[in-house]
């Protein structure tokens, strides 16, 4: 095959690269290469972006007011900028090009924007529900390398939505509820009481919120319950369980699902005892997730 | 010349573009092409730059960092993202893009941060200054359209950094001074006392200063005086124009010199009478910018 020879840049052509190779020189001087490698490539994208869409000045302005109006509705319980970046799917992105080489491992996806730092801890077998409403289910499973061996004293933190699809941090009242963390056993195992996860919408009433109106996705996420599980020897894996049969698998607003994380939640009739002997007024459920973590390379978390 | 065959994408490589089609996909309801266009650009280049630096979760949650506290340090008076923008030649670009085809019309450059849109009027050959500290300069010239018309009634807004290399809006006490408008007279000209421009340091307190000074960039940007020019007839000029010998030509840290808009600011020894026979204690300068402003098309501003 030939090639036909490329057709030389216009004036105008010419004019818009050398603008973006000026940009990149300015970064010579950057005493971290790792930061010039992030910023001449963040300049050379951006600048493509401008220059393939042929960006108007007004759009220009809307992105600015944009950006703007998610900083302003930002604050300790409101994460609007990782809420853009999921719904961009640029945070898992993020994720597939860090999750990798791992394939005995449990798959990771999203944070999302209610991790909290500092949840309550129970004991084997606690409920993390903390009076928030909805559905008991009974969360068990075991916490292992990736070659098989149990991971005693490994921390696991969970958060999830109530049954009106909202977390904790989205109520004005202060409440704690739905999260909660505790600790595998000498055999690597753990249990806790939690709820049976239900779809919600991501927060909606803000400029994301706006963005996926116009351009008309649904804010709704599929049925989920958060982990974040840690071990010193391993690398911290954050991820979450999905809900067999939920019909919003396919179109998961932040782009979460992991075929490996969708898992049955059985569903107890009324009058089963739980697991644990407790004894429940309602229909509960139960689901198992046994946590495979890779090991710590490079920069553990 | 012959193409050898590309390498057949490794698995890892497929699951990071399936997700990049997936999110693309998402916007297929989008009921506003151009919408549709801006945000699948946008998706496309911000998973390839993601893809392509490898980000690491620990990079992702800085930038989320760097983004709120933008978001957080901006308000009426100070525009941390404009500034961001800025200094990555995304404005510039966005100029560069748009400011086509209109070979005879004078240059654009970046509005910058500190443009108000309600800016004291004053009458031909008043005194924007309001105050402000700094050397006299005495700005005229004409406004015409592309075939040297003059254009009567034309909107001249101009805004300028003080003798201390701030803006009103930098100070806390809600001064306004440094900038006003005022039209064209029916041959299209107009004169003003204003000052004579100094460098001055984009704010470098913020998000963005830290990035700037992570990078070994200077805050610097070259000595220049604002200028919006309006006219029904014709699209809005947003310039600059900047002082011919000034050493920061060459380094202006938002990339806006154009070599069309550098002017002799031609100083006048203490003593020398005004032009307007104003008498004036120390020396002043004066400067002749006559804009040439392209049609209306498409879209007016
Ligand atoms: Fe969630
Ligand atoms: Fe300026």
């Amino acid at each position: 095959m030939t090639l036909s020879p490329a057709a030389p840049p216009t004036e105008q052509q010419a004019r818009e690269e050398r603008l973006t190779e000026q940009v990149v020189r300015s970064f010579g001087g950057c005493p971290d290469p790792r930061l010039a490698e992030l910023m001449t490539g963040l300049v050379r994208h951006l600048h493509a972006y401008v220059r393939e869409v042929r960006l108007t000045e007004e759009e220009w302005a809307a992105a600015i007011g944009f950006l703007t109006a998610c900083g302003h509705i930002t604050d300790d319980r409101r994460r609007e900028f990782v809420m853009l970046s999921d719904v961009l799917g640029a945070s898992m992105q993020t994720i597939a090009v860090n999750d990798t080489g791992c394939g005995a491992a449990t798959e990771a996806t999203v944070v999302g924007p209610f991790f909290l730092a500092d949840s309550p801890e129970v004991p084997f077998g606690g409920d993390v529900s903390g009076g928030a409403p909805g559905e008991p289910c009974w969360v068990e499973g075991t916490v292992t390398d990736t070659a098989g061996v149990p991971l005693a004293g490994a921390l696991v933190e969970v958060w999830e939505a109530d049954a009106d699809g909202r977390y904790d941090v989205q109520y004005a009242d202060g409440r704690v509820a739905a999260r909660g963390r505790l600790r595998t056993d000498a055999r690597g195992r753990y249990a806790f009481w939690g709820l049976t996860p239900v779809p919600y919408p991501i927060p909606h009433d803000g400029p994301v919120g706006r963005l996926l109106a116009a351009t008309g996705r649904s804010p709704m996420r599929a049925s989920h319950l958060h982990f974040r599980v840690g071990h010193p020897e391993c690398r911290t894996l954050v991820t979450h369980i999905f809900v067999d049969g939920d019909e919003l698998l396919g179109s998961d607003a932040v782009f979460g699902v992991q075929d490996s994380l969708v898992k049955e939640f059985v569903r107890q009739p009324a009058g089963t005892p739980g697991p644990d002997g407790r004894r429940l007024d309602g229909s509960w459920s139960k689901v198992r997730f046994d946590v495979v973590l890779a090991p710590a390379v490079g920069d553990p978390r």
